[in-house]
């Protein structure tokens, strides 16, 4: 089958991927779960790996199969798997895990001891099929379209999760900050709105990005290059600051703004990343607030996730491509060219 | 009467406070409560706000006397106070609160809109009175000698308050890391054995430091001097990392510990500050930790020390000064000769 | 001034209160604040108040004037008051709380040790002018009648109370049942809508009751006369039952609801009241949910209400009525034929 | 090999069970494991399951070995098994799950869809083999025999399970009561104790029982026969009441104090079972408590309850029987004559 693998770390997005030919997954274990991909988004993550910027993180064994946000349909199963069998339509999410460690004892599957990650320490789904386990697909309905839903398997999730987080520190009259209304940040910014009743303000340095945040639901936009972020976050909050801040950026500007945007008590969530944090600890003792890490999402979040769109409270914008395009995807993303999010059909 | 007050920021800590004459303070309002001072702790942050590191933060109106942890005998009331009066030993809440702001009504008094914290925006306690509220004084058992609990108005209720947040994220099993057995160190400490089963696993460069740890109940102690204290860690740990950290230095080194000392999903918390935070916000979305930043406690939270205290779970170490003897006592600090804390005794 | 006092319990509605001519509320502490009364909600605790049932739970002072759903325009101040001034729309807590317990303190203002509460320990305001304080009074903008708003006072906050709570166990996919869709009822379905994504079940005997829910959001809709209501239940919910309940009604047949219709883990949250719990022990075991008890709302939930209300978040439903007409209300509502809430405008 | 079978439901202890030879259990599935049993505690549970209680709430195919708290020795497992080998040392969940439904993925693996529970709707321990999973075992350290720990299997994550919930809501000064210091009560308090710094406050109508409270940390002891209960906590608390309340009992008396013993906002947890709770809806209204359903424990918590165990902060009492003796052990329960927790090893 076709598979587009990275051989080596390159900052040439034009050339990052190979289409290899594989062989197809096989069934090893009792419950082995193997999906033939129908969509599979394409993440600003995937230009980090193809980067390297994850080698010093996690294992990742070179030639590596990318692509970590896949849907489709299974076409064989392990002998003891009860969840899917074949013809089911899923959505995969991109943690397979051992279901025994102390993390997935607690639900909290991010954290699996065992794990492998679809696309970044295993092989994932850029390719025509894909081998994962019981343990991390989840049945879609018949009325949704798998390539449709894909994205949501890690841009989703990981948007969910932060939002998730935040909305339980939001009362109404709060305000929430989402900072970088892109490919996650859309999605964010719908389940903040749709789980909370918070006052929604958008920071984005893009008009269509401020207009795409304005018709999901948006209460206020900010245009970072002719307003001082701060300032106007202050006169909409008289001055409180936003209870939550979901920054989906992680550059060095954004993460600067907290000691100045954050309320009292609240939380600046990282979420995008390639930035850094530089900030004096007294500003977090002065201020009480917090800098909150997220990870993408457990898997009972993205099944939280999945009862979003069934009830389609969470819009997603997507663009379709062949897989033999999968490098002008990543080359258009580096530059800013995606609206919404890429979803590579193979 | 006395007063130890500051006239201008200097990094001579040998002659940051002068003793001048000034008069007594006066109830001016229906619920004021004027304290005759018996023991005033002395705080690292007493020699942050002589070196100007406050100036920036909040409003600070020179010449002031300083003095945020007080303790003594109310000797005059406003006409509606009802909780204490003329005679009754109390310990004051450094943050006095107006009682009707918005954070105030949901007990976050430390956010109080309208605050005036003594000693630094206002007159504090290095002074024979001090002229505070009914909403900051908490009535004392007769058995509790006001100069042996004074640090305990802001050294005691910030580690509470940090102690209390971790010890919501701290399981049976869980290991919690205390960076800092000085003054607020060695009350987290105990504060966290007193209301966990968390396994404490405490880190100081002192040899007397951690031999103080291991009497108040660390299971562990590393000298960061001699081990590798995230290999240390991860020893004791099993590779899990700690759940929670309370940096109560907040040093650029400390908080450098982080990313390799904290578990998935857990938080590293800035109670002492001086140092900064450089990090990549890729650390923290791969580990999934916070940087939790903390300020003081709220009322309740002293209320709750001052029941601990009643029960003999948290021991203070403190030694006598007079007021006369008060710059000694800021140089002293700043060479890190003080064991425990110092309580001026006006 | 007029005010409708209730001279001694009665089960006769026609006749509780006496329109009696009283003297005006005077200021007699600092903090006092005196509201000329626009709209005075009549709620179903009137009744049980006028039949006695409050009498062996707080103290009740007769002859007392009744009405805890206020709202008005400040008329006088006492000395120290910075929230309002003469002419500010207000609404008015039930309940007027000292701010210096310790339940105050926590921000737990229904729980104060030193409370009146309007109409049912203290004067009301089914008069010209309602006796309050600082504490108890929340600022309106103007483009709220305070008649329209009065019955947020305490059918809304309680109803937002119980919504509050039980989003805090509400997941998207999850479902939420609110039995009775009467005054209370009607807008906590609002609150939990706005704040989730819960799929709402709607519980009423009444047509038009069902009719309302529909309008307002509810996803499904059960009569309790032509269905049975755990089947349904359990139909709608995939056998799961329903994360959170809100029991408006309070009946003994709508408690008995609870092991059937409560998911592992949910509550049966009891707001309305008049019937009784019987269940044996190990159905709670077995099931593991929780009957939570709920007392209508804190001051900083007033907040939050009017901050829904602001955004249009929350509908109420009312009726106006003279003051004269009290006792007609108060069969009306005995016997079912109240839509919404009546309001009394002195 | 040896198996005490219930063939059917009788209230005759003396003869409730039968020791049956039947074939040892074998391995099934890939994840299996089959434990040699050498401990086997006897529960009240036991009791009601052979009176028939737990008929109408779960499937219960007779004959059945009874028996829901075990340890012992691995001795076989499933070919994909992991996390034990033969020879290893476990305690047994005794709850075995899917591991793949939803509760479970979120943790709740006492909600699983899937379930069969030791000894109540499958074969249980009081047998020579136990046929379990791997996702219901947890290995003990060498230092434990498992025989002494065995009763923790239930009795001690029941007890640890409520402790969790309430210790949740217990501040420093805050109160707590333990009703029935029996087989769970006992250990409920200890964990109440090393889990927080609340007041503990131990009733039972025994005087051994109230000694045992007494020497495993209780602050207070009361004895309903001497004193009544609600003026006793009462006069502790200074009429506040207890912030929790552990009901081990579960009688029409215990739960009948809830009102009178809980502070606002307060919970009365429902552990012990037998009785009814028989009250006006008013009440929880009038006191804002709750009464909190208990089940067993997660799986996780049990880990946590081994941890609890290795730093001996849990002392278990414990007395052996042989198996032959096990209707003896049903009738001594059943008198009241069981001090601790009765262990079978078989």
């Amino acid at each position: 089958m076709r598979a587009a693998r990275l051989h080596e770390y390159t900052d040439d997005m034009s050339n990052g991927l190979s289409i290899d030919e594989v062989d197809k997954p096989q069934v090893q274990h009792s419950d082995d779960v193997i999906v033939e991909v129908e969509g599979a988004g394409w993440c600003q993550t995937d230009n980090h790996i193809i980067e390297g910027m994850w080698e010093q993180y996690v294992p990742q064994p070179l030639p590596m199969t990318l692509g970590h946000e896949n849907a489709g349909t299974v076409v064989e199963v392990g002998e003891e798997v009860q969840l899917v069998s074949e013809g089911d339509q899923v959505i995969c999410h991109p943690v397979q895990t051992c279901g025994t460690c102390r993390p997935c004892r607690q639900g909290e599957t991010m954290y699996c001891e065992n794990d492998a990650f679809n696309g970044l320490t295993t092989d994932g789904g850029f390719a025509d099929e894909l081998h994962t386990s019981e343990r991390s697909v989840i049945p879609l309905p018949d009325s949704i379209d798998p390539a449709d839903i894909a994205p949501h398997a890690d841009a989703g999730i990981t948007a969910y999760h932060a939002a998730k987080k935040a909305v339980a520190g939001l009362n109404p009259g709060d305000a929430a900050v989402v900072i970088g209304i892109g490919g996650l940040g859309h999605i964010g910014l719908q389940c903040v709105d749709s789980m909370s009743a918070a006052d929604i303000i958008a920071v984005d340095v893009k008009q269509s990005a401020r207009d795409l945040a304005d018709e999901l639901g948006a209460h206020y936009t900010v245009d970072p290059k002719s307003e001082n972020v701060a300032d106007a976050i202050g006169d909409i909050t008289d001055g409180t600051g936003a209870a939550q801040v979901l920054d989906f950026v992680g550059a060095d500007e954004t993460t600067a703004l907290a000691p100045d945007i954050c309320a009292a008590g609240g939380d600046h969530h990282i979420i995008g990343y390639g930035g850094h944090i530089h900030e004096p600890a007294q500003a977090l003792v002065n201020g009480e607030f917090s800098f909150v890490g997220n990870i993408v999402g457990r898997y009972a979040e993205l099944q939280e996730l999945v009862a979003l769109v069934e009830r389609e409270a969470v819009d997603l914008h997507t663009t379709r491509y062949d897989l033999g395009d999968i490098n002008e995807v990543a080359e258009k993303l580096e530059h800013g060219e995606i609206e919404g999010r890429a979803v590579i059909t193979p």
